[in-house]
């Protein structure tokens, strides 16, 4: 017996990410990489000079500790802005934590909140790492996927999937502590709307359940859709934990700034696990952040805000690859959403032989042939689901377009000349 | 009952912590602060130019995700600087971690090993998460204390403080996953010596123990005292988990990056952690401290290298805080390592009243007396011990000398001035 293996509560999460997997895929096969959901283009000026100011400003304090549970003025700001979005006064002492990403929030949320024998029902397809953090807390998941309802041959739409009310409802029970949801959705990019949100509001008031609403790609929603806020629903405050991501706001995913918001009873589980784990985060980064943050508050709804811009710049991206992916056989689900296209690939499986592949999934499958013989890397959509539901995504594929015209252009042709051989 | 309450085990890890209470305290009064343990002077030039460089790069791929249990170029510096020391080479893949400070590393170090049932010795005074950590992962601590030898009136000396042999031992069973130790010592400034860290070992290996050494402070070492690396000792590199942070080397706290190095099968449980809690730290931080660390290995030993710089520029406000603190009648500690001193006041205590403050120790008494009457900031060290040994740092204060000489001079004035009212 191993006197140093792994505690208990880690059994069962130590599989292999799909993301390890699929990076190391990249570097054997240097593919030209449409996977990782991060842009290839700088972040927006006015950020880096931020952060640029910062780290040369003479302030020394900018280089030391700052406030454990977030920096003073990026909380600060952060409070002004999801105020009026919400529309109540938010505390930023009490019922804000600034964390290392929105992992980070994520991660303080579910350990500060799940206890040995709770229930938490996860919203499929969902971000991975939601599952092995709850199960490390001591909770178990209990998974209700989307479901397909588009019965026509007309364009795919990522609001093509929704909630079956029953199977929503059958997942509640005494034993439910919450409820996770993910709007704009990774990696559907399904924007939930305001009367879905209810649905699940009104369960977690009949049941006393609290909602981690996961909302990093907020920012990020395509017209005429608009995003809905969790917690800005009748009574749904005082029991949602809202998460957010500067990394997914400012495509800047590599400085790890995100956080959480809620009521102060709720968030104070989160400050104690925050204080237990990493006690704080970069101070500079913080301070640029906020920066950036109050010059959007200034402008917000205006067409030089961030928030304005930049998914107006992907609006375009996102038909481009829509189109061109129809061109080569497959059917994209167009989303409302987020940075993702998932698309169909069923039609082109006559025409292709995956047999070398031998992963359990067919998307897995695909998306490895896809690499090896074309030389696009795409992500397998069954990695967003439980394994009871991993079947549900095996003719689908994900594609990040949040990349360079050029490269998107790039990808366009590789894809056309493959298609041509055919 | 509230449904919404903390896990179990986050219960007794709640206590507000001395950080909190006296960053209060510090607000409130403004009083000159030699309580909290960072640098008010500029860190080093080079690794800020550093950040800079990286910050206004136009590889786009500095603002994104890097490599999740540490960036390739850190870890790669960082196996060849430990390499050295440890006399043995390190792999940066498998046997380092970075995380979000040392903080972060003590974290994916105690909740990657600890189970319910563990035991777990720790070294007093200690850093006072280690306690919670061990705590919240389900572990009993027991507390060794290091004890006073020295009944002479010379001046006291940080190694006046030893481990008793037969308390030591006493504390080792069967149920003894891992001790922690900390060298250089946070606050009493003792560096273990060879022997020392080998009576550690010993026992180590005779109850088949890991030890987690927590050398955060591994360059701040005073001529001619040397740090010894316990994974350097023979037969310890294969169950020691070590510690560093950058933010303690280079003066930069606010920065939050840290590590853990190791044998592959006791950093791989870190990394399960590491990927399960926050998944990455931000790669342009890591980026310009690798640079950092590349020069400082450049020029390993010499005079020019801030390993060796920092320490001499520290050895004059050390001699400088302990001349003014006995001037004022205190008997300070000469520490071997670090930047903090402590130092016994208990012989002011018949020149002043401490009946206004209510705290159960003395030590804190004392200490918020001298921040609203004197306007001078320390640390009551009893926060550093549980509670059934406190009382043996009743009469200490804690004092951080990384301070510019003229604040230094201010403190020394402000202290003569009323050392002359007496
Ligand atoms: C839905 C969702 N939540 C959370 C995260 C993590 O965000 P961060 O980079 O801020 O930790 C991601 C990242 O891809 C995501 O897609
Ligand atoms: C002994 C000791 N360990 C760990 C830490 C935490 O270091 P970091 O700032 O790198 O998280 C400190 C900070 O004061 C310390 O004194």
């Amino acid at each position: 017996m191993d006197k140093f293996g792994l505690p208990a509560r880690y059994l069962g999460t130590q599989r292999k990410s799909v993301w390890e997997e699929y990076v190391q895929l990249a570097a054997d096969y240097n593919p030209l990489d449409l996977g990782q959901g991060y842009s290839d283009f700088l972040p927006p000026e006015h950020i880096i000079s931020a952060l640029d100011q910062v780290v040369k400003n003479k302030n020394v304090l900018l280089h030391q500790y700052t406030r454990g549970c977030g920096h003073p003025r990026l909380v600060s700001v952060l409070s002004k802005l999801y105020s009026r979005f919400i529309g109540r006064s938010i505390n930023p002492n009490t019922e804000i934590l600034i964390s290392a990403g929105a992992y980070g929030a994520l991660y303080c949320t579910i350990m500060g909140h799940i206890d040995d024998g709770d229930e938490v029902i996860i919203i499929e397809p969902f971000f991975d790492c939601y599952e092995s953090m709850v199960v490390t807390a001591g909770g178990t998941p209990r998974f209700v996927p989307l479901r397909f309802n588009n019965n026509s041959s007309s364009e795919l739409k990522s609001s093509d999937w929704t909630l079956n009310p029953e199977e929503l409802e059958n997942a509640f029970n005494s034993r439910t502590k919450a409820i996770i949801i993910n709007t704009p959705n990774n990696p559907l990019g399904k924007v939930f709307t305001e009367s879905e949100l209810q649905m699940v509001a009104d369960l977690c008031k009949k049941w006393n359940v609290m909602c981690i609403s996961d909302e990093v790609y907020e920012w990020l929603v395509y017209e005429p859709q608009r995003h809905v806020r969790m917690a800005s629903l009748p009574g749904m405050w005082e029991r949602t934990v809202t998460i957010g991501s500067a990394g997914k706001t400012y495509s800047i995913t590599g400085w790890k700034i995100g956080w959480a918001y809620g009521p102060a009873n709720l968030i104070h589980n989160l400050h104690v696990v925050h204080r237990n784990s990493i006690y704080a985060c970069t101070t500079s980064l913080q301070e640029a952040i906020a920066i950036g943050y109050e010059k959007e508050l200034d402008c917000l709804g205006q067409d030089n805000c961030y928030f304005i811009s930049l998914p107006r710049q992907l609006e375009q991206k996102k038909n481009y690859m829509a189109d061109f992916l129809s061109k080569m056989g497959m059917r994209p689900v167009i989303p409302d959403g987020g940075y993702f296209m998932v698309a169909n690939w069923s039609s082109l499986e006559p025409e292709i032989d995956l047999s070398a592949e031998n992963d359990k999934y067919k998307d897995y499958r695909f998306t490895k042939w896809l690499t090896k013989n074309v030389g696009i890397q795409g992500i397998p959509p069954s990695a967003f689901y439980s394994e009871p539901h991993k079947a549900l995504a095996e003719t689908l594929v994900r594609f990040c377009f949040i990349k360079q015209d050029e490269k998107l252009r790039r990808a366009a042709r590789i894809l056309e000349e493959w298609k041509a051989t055919k």
